[in-house]
């Protein structure tokens, strides 16, 4: 935490966030100029890097703990994304002079909790002081056997499309949380902004799809621009019909109150959920795997041919989808 | 980089940063969730991670492309200080509106010239629209064989303190670009400021010192203050001779015009050169080593009993040592 030093009044940052690399010898009790990660044998290291604004990707006002939670899941979902086995993360961190120890000791305690249940440590960062919003920057890390990481790149014709949990919950909730869904029952708003401020990162689905899946990417931009990037990234187009897209008892009941319809559910982000392809002959190996992990695994569509995503309605008619907003509190 | 999606105003940061990655092909040409390195046989990662903020870090109006190369540099200086080899990067941006095509185009240009310079390539990141000030974060990697890389603590009684080249340019440079050193010649004036815009991380000491040196550091917040880190972490004192400390000709004219005194120098921080400890046995590797690189590497003092960092003079009084202060442009 080497500008933890050079701004006194964050002395303390290295009080609350040394206690988080107890767990990782090569932190060095973060202080070092820099932490030292061994590779399990004959691994590869992925790597993956998120930036938060204050007002931009969280509410100002929002809870320290639930914004380091959500900062360090969003950061493992990618690594999910990728197959691999999460490790540790190093943080960097401008905050403005009004963040005061409790922000910071709060912010830590959210990480701690978020450290035990994905059994990942601390190693490294930066702190400084910054004017205007604060901004989080995480980095993680995590191991692959030899090189066989999932990438977008991979689907094949024919691969049937996939994704985990459910789609939708998020872009809802980011409206629950700004107080948009008003025609919704307040149980129902409170489920979905859950959502949206503690996204799952889905560990264990990405190790097991190694060697099962041809390609795979997390759900952030939204079902349909996610597919897309994995389209793009396949020379590939795909097909997915809206009625298997699979959706939270709450989500449905906003699309029945009218607070939403499905375009907007398949093209909202945040979801955190993977979305991968592979082969029809892996539908038992795929159903067994959700089966072991407990998480439902819906069959959504196939890649084609040609390129771009189609989704269509139950009448096999293409829906028109906007594009994502971009989120700003 | 996941974000420059959501943001559509930085979809041409894709454009100037994806060449910058060209050299790995574990960054997917950043159109992935995450990169994947391959490490060397038998080595570990060595990571390191600073954050700059505009008009903290650097002034405002900075040459984009010398914001870029110090960004990287400084983070290459802590790889430098652990013995590792330099591997690659990663970027976490955090833009203003207001902040152009041209500006993001000159920031690439500076890091694919200091690329080339230290031998790294970008691997991924993350880029998002700011209010405030523009926030800049980068992750470096490196590789060091088995897990013998240097730290800060492993220093002995008997010890001899080394720095490499010169020490106090960068402060007096910082005090050089906000125009505080009337005194001086103008062009004494311009070397100290490039000194302080563009420090010269010590890859190649850095990894010539494993196995040599007991410990090392980088000399960011000053050559007493990171002296005082090695004493800490080696649980250890030390003493140096301010008359052995190396000064460039620039900073020695500063003194003799009264626009610095020795003190100053030792203190200041952002020169990043190597501070690091040896045995006696090894004085003549060490000689033969900095001739080598060509690289002055001179003997200042050495590691005793005891704790905390002693500046002595010509006639072995001890020098009073103000703090280092905080760097706001």
């Amino acid at each position: 935490m080497a500008g933890a030093r050079k701004s006194g009044e964050f002395g303390l940052i290295e009080r609350f966030f040394r206690p988080l690399s107890r767990a990782a010898p090569g932190a060095f009790a973060l202080g070092n100029d820099g932490a030292l990660l061994k590779p399990p044998a004959g691994s590869a290291l992925v790597v993956t890097k998120d930036v938060m604004v204050a007002g931009v990707h969280y509410p100002q006002g929002e809870e320290p703990s639930v914004i380091a939670r959500r900062l360090l899941r969003v950061n493992l979902s990618d690594l999910a994304a990728m197959g691999a086995e999460a490790d540790s993360y190093a943080l960097g961190l401008a905050l403005p002079d009004d963040v005061g120890d409790a922000w910071v000791e709060a912010f830590a305690a959210g990480l701690a909790q978020d450290q035990e249940a994905f059994g990942v440590a601390l190693v490294g960062g930066d702190t400084v002081a910054a004017k205007g919003p604060a901004v989080l920057s995480l980095t993680a890390f995590g191991w692959v056997a030899g090189d066989a990481c999932l990438t977008r790149a991979g689907a094949s014709d024919g691969d049937d499309v996939y994704v985990s949990g459910t789609i939708g919950d998020a872009t809802l909730g980011l409206r629950a949380v700004r107080g948009e869904l008003a025609g919704l029952d307040p149980a129902d708003c409170a489920a979905l902004a859950e959502r949206f401020r503690l996204p799952e990162p889905r560990l264990a689905l990405g190790m097991a799809l190694v060697g099962v899946a041809t390609c795979a990417i997390d759900v952030s931009d939204g079902l349909a621009a996610d597919l897309g990037h994995i389209c793009e990234g396949s020379g590939m187009g795909a097909r997915i019909a809206a009625d298997t897209v699979p959706l939270s008892p709450a989500s449905r009941r906003a699309i029945e109150v009218g607070e939403a319809a499905i375009a907007d559910l398949v093209t909202g982000g945040d979801d955190y959920e993977l979305l991968f392809c592979a082969p029809p002959s892996a539908r038992g190996a795929i159903e067994t795997l959700g089966n072991r992990l407990g998480l439902a695994v819906a069959r959504i569509g196939a890649v084609e041919r040609g390129e771009g995503v189609t989704v269509v309605d139950a009448d096999g008619r293409p829906l028109t989808l906007g594009r994502p907003g971009y989120t700003h509190f």
